[in-house]
């Protein structure tokens, strides 16, 4: 059994000092903004996917060194997809115009939106920085060239997804748009901690198939989200959020194929409402729609078939089995 | 004699098709903003320069192939310069509010605020996807990641100024903390393209000279553009625009320590309006200030001074001075 907390504990220490590193400078509201952001915590779940893919494709006499020494090939990678994962979250949250990150103020209040656009590309230059220092712990530059070529497209695929994602707030997409959207926005930046590993191992033909969990899982994970907004509330500050965001979660869209043309109009309205302008009440309305069509249940249930497929998947890569039914568990039942 | 305007039209589509390659999906609010942005003209100086500096460093034999032929390996990394800097201006009209660039509505304004801000992130990946691309040209592992190395530090020391650029608004800089701050925001990213030419032709030994050319003409070339603002307008739909953002340019902080008391704070006043708040008779008053202190005379000496710096450190280069002297000439004589 994989102990997620321990090993964030053992592990973590690791991935902060090769992040601290490559953010020593002393820029006002540069520098500072960045720590401020990156010290709001965060679970560090993708370096760690890293890491412990990394070492089960290990041999085992490489695994029996000491954590240091036998993660250091992958812990610039390891950093620069927690670098990557909260650049994503600096400017998602303005053009969200979510001002609550992690229960405190988002970087783009603290700071200003113009100092927040720029610490975000700052970050991400530093994602690149981060995988060219590779080479000073013996990365060669072939394994080196091919991180930073799974870096920039899973960076593409996933603003690509995000154009969708805006996008979406104004039409009334389909599952499958939201389908597309989502594999865009959400799989490939989760998968690609696990393909940098296999290609430090050296283990590329193993990519396929971790694509394949991917593909299943980031869906799996982006409707649990969806769930989670109206139940727990994700750290935001409040629940419902994206509701008022106006986002077509999965929820919205079952539900407006639905219910009664009344019905949508109403939900609607709430949806195109100004974040500002939703009310508490205007939240239940829309929650009382899901569970009166059964939306809820449909996102739960789809969540939970989209987890079997990545669990067949995982079947097919031995080594890495154990890891990927825990970190699929982990993803979709979360809690916050 | 260098013949700019024959050179562009000669070189322009071979940047332009390597630019319209990687930026050929089809995702709406994505690739049309920037194929908007991207065509709103430019003046492709940044990719030309790139071609030159490779071309001026060749063998007479390499010299004598077509265009395509002999520019094959440094057009990704030029048409990447050009991307840097068009994904800078797409940020930076964010940040300073600017409405219009090129005579047109700036991306955000067309596009909306979240479009904008992922587009923009979105060609800065596409910045290390074109220099991944001169593999397929023949440049070798090597050089390839030594440009991706001096594009990663051009971005991050670009971020850097800009933030002190931020800064500046809203405090009293001296005339170091303005040179720092445009050595950061300028020079670094008018100077990558030779280095750039000078990794892919073998011949780094060169690269301190360029840098010590850039850290003279960047900041000259800013300094004119502080003056251009003040007498043609730079294609921003108006004159005195900087005055309106509040920009600390070098004629303000002249200025401030020349004038009274009185002026001193009739000054501030200007500048610390906002943008749509600041009157055409706002701007008249500064610029007259600006002339009883002879500020805009001094910045054109200032300017004037670091071009013969850099025209100084061009002759040390002589395979490249012609090129620098007229590309110094053309940053701080140009008129728009």
């Amino acid at each position: 059994m994989i102990d997620i907390e321990r090993l964030a504990r053992e592990k973590g220490h690791l991935i902060d000092k090769e992040i601290e590193e490559v953010f020593s400078g002393d820029v006002p509201n540069l520098h500072d903004a960045v720590r401020y952001h990156m010290d709001t915590g965060g679970k560090r779940l993708r370096p760690l996917l890293a890491i412990l893919t990394y070492e089960a494709l290990m041999s085992k006499d490489a695994r029996s060194a000491s954590s240091a020494e036998k993660d250091a090939k992958i812990l610039p990678f390891a950093a620069a997809c927690e670098v990557l994962h909260n650049w994503f979250l600096v400017h998602d949250d303005i053009e969200d115009g979510d001002k609550v990150r992690r229960d405190k103020p988002a970087m783009w209040v603290k700071y200003g939106l113009a100092h927040a656009i720029n610490a975000g590309d700052y970050m991400a230059q530093k994602v690149y920085e981060l995988i060219l220092n590779s080479r000073k712990y013996g990365v060669d530059n072939e394994k080196t060239m091919d991180l930073l070529e799974a870096m920039v497209q899973t960076s593409l695929r996933t603003a690509e997804g995000q154009a969708m994602d805006i996008n979406m707030r104004s039409a009334s997409p389909s599952e499958k748009d939201y389908m597309d959207m989502v594999i865009g926005k959400t799989a490939h930046y989760l998968t690609v901690p696990m393909v940098g590993a296999a290609i430090l191992a050296g283990r590329k033909e193993l990519i396929p198939k971790l694509v394949e969990f991917g593909m299943a899982i980031g869906p799996a994970f982006q409707i649990a989200d969806d769930v989670l907004d109206l139940t727990e509330g994700k750290g935001r500050g409040e629940i419902g959020r994206d509701i008022k965001e106006g986002k077509k979660s999965i929820l919205v869209i079952h539900c407006l194929g639905k219910c009664s043309e009344t019905e949508k109009r109403e939900l609607l309205v709430i949806l195109n409402k100004k974040p500002e302008e939703t009310s508490g009440e205007d939240v239940l309305v829309a929650k009382h729609l899901f569970e009166k069509y059964g939306s809820t249940d449909y996102a739960r249930k789809k969540a939970d078939g989209l987890k079997g497929q990545a669990m067949e998947t995982a079947k097919s890569v031995p080594e890495l089995n154990e890891l990927l039914v825990f970190f699929a568990d982990y993803l979709v039942n979360r809690k916050k």
